[in-house]
């Protein structure tokens, strides 16, 4: 892909996936982020680090080959030796998109932090490449990542573990097999530690296309759950026992679909014009 | 103070202290603090929102005031809606110095996070203004903050907690009353969740002053506990149960005392000028 110099200042798209994301019938999110990616001009550097399943590196490279036609590549990231090796810094430093398949996010951050291929996506997505990860390649993707955690729907002090992610953004939070997990309360309790950014849960089949000015669209099946705490006025997150419940005062909540969208800056959310226009249709003409 | 055009664009330091400084004899860490923001024309905020304790904070103002004759003020951030007041926001605009007292480093995420009085902190710290707290307060200034844990000397995935801090640095991991409450094995669990910075143990009344150029000395009567992993090989963290012990090999560690160096971004530790005469002085004449 070749920039102009002015698309040269613009970020590359963060796409963060819930995991299980549709590949056998449109595979609307991995199309959309091979298109993004260039289509078939598109080289896609695909990272399985997080998986424990041989194999998994290559159906990506498959899909996204057959999905637009893209180059791809399948980076073995095993070992902190690898993330320094100077074949797969030029095979980053190619690339128009960047792929981190679902695993184990802890597999991600203690082989890749810290290393020159961290340092090397850094700047590929300074540079306007396109980053995209699903589940815990999702997780792994913003400055501080949820590692671990316990399910249930209220906050308490003990719920959930974070840890240094990539670090592409911080106006974000992220947690993945949202609705299929039960992870309300692990996320609000993450966000109550240091109500600072948007907190988003993504359910399965589900993408946020985040763009360079912050704004992501809701790309999937699912919904994303978006907590923004720019207007809490209590938190007893300090003073609560590991098991209470945390008391959250005035947080805002959306539930967000296919074609939604929502600016971090201002913190707007919105329904979107294509879904407007399927709403009135649906409902039928009014007049 | 005042800035040349030059200077506006260094970053203020950053200090943290590890807790319990001596206070009733030389008062050394409080002391070059006071200084290094003006001496007796130092305005110095103090911020008691960590400390359970009333009187906290004008205890500080009181005593940087009988050690440079700085002018001070303590801030009452006690709540979020505190944090957004327009006279607090002004104070801290005004200040040449800010310190944190300690406590819990939680009160001070869950009030401070996301809120104007945060920005202010960042915004002034990176046009010149000096930072600096004391063991909650230490912890608290970082991109990611040590928020509770375990003792012990050894690693295991379930030490620590981290939660997102103020944010001035990301260059850098602290923990404090380090050798005190023997933390050693939960700075390791912190670092290996993603050996991207260096992690600092702080000991009680010991402090980092940490320059623009992210080189920082020594000042006071411990050590401070650098563990480097640049060069680290292997860590089992990301699949090590929750009470294993985390296998980590090829870190680099330096145990440092008053007068010692070291630089964050070569990675390299000196004794640093002062002592080595010291030394030469003690053991005496050699010729």
């Amino acid at each position: 892909m070749t920039h102009s110099s002015d698309e040269r200042h613009h970020r590359g798209f963060i796409v963060p996936i819930g995991g299980a994301e549709d590949k056998m019938r449109d595979a609307r999110i991995l199309r959309r982020f091979a298109d993004l990616c260039g289509g078939a001009d598109a080289r896609i550097v695909v990272i399985p680090t997080a998986s424990e399943t041989a194999g998994t590196g290559a159906h990506y490279a498959e899909l996204f080959t057959s999905l637009s036609g893209a180059h791809t590549d399948v980076l073995p990231l095993n070992t902190r030796a690898d993330c320094a090796d100077a074949q797969n810094l030029a095979a980053i430093a190619m690339a128009t998109g960047i792929f981190l398949t679902g695993g184990n996010q802890l597999k991600l951050s203690t082989t890749l932090g810290g290393t020159p291929a961290a340092e090397a996506i850094r700047q590929a997505n300074r540079a306007g490449v396109h980053v995209g990860g699903t589940s815990a390649g999702a997780a792994f993707l913003p400055e501080h990542m949820i590692a671990f955690g316990r399910a249930g729907a209220s906050p308490r002090p003990d719920m959930v573990a974070l840890a240094p992610g990539l670090g592409l953004t911080n106006a974000l939070l992220i947690d993945q097999h949202f609705r299929q997990r039960d992870r309300f309360g692990r996320l609000l309790s993450a966000l109550a530690y240091n109500p600072f950014c948007v907190a988003l849960g993504l359910d399965e089949d589900t993408a946020a296309f985040v763009s360079p000015e912050n704004t992501f669209e809701v790309v999937g099946s699912g919904g994303i759950t978006v907590v923004d705490p720019s207007s809490l006025e209590y938190s007893s997150m300090d003073s609560a026992r590991k098991r209470d419940t945390v008391c959250l005062i005035g947080l805002k909540l959306h539930v967000l679909v296919h074609g939604a969208s929502y600016d971090m800056r201002t913190r707007v959310a919105s329904v979107g014009a294509s879904r407007k226009s399927t709403r009135r249709a649906a409902v039928g003409p009014s007049e």
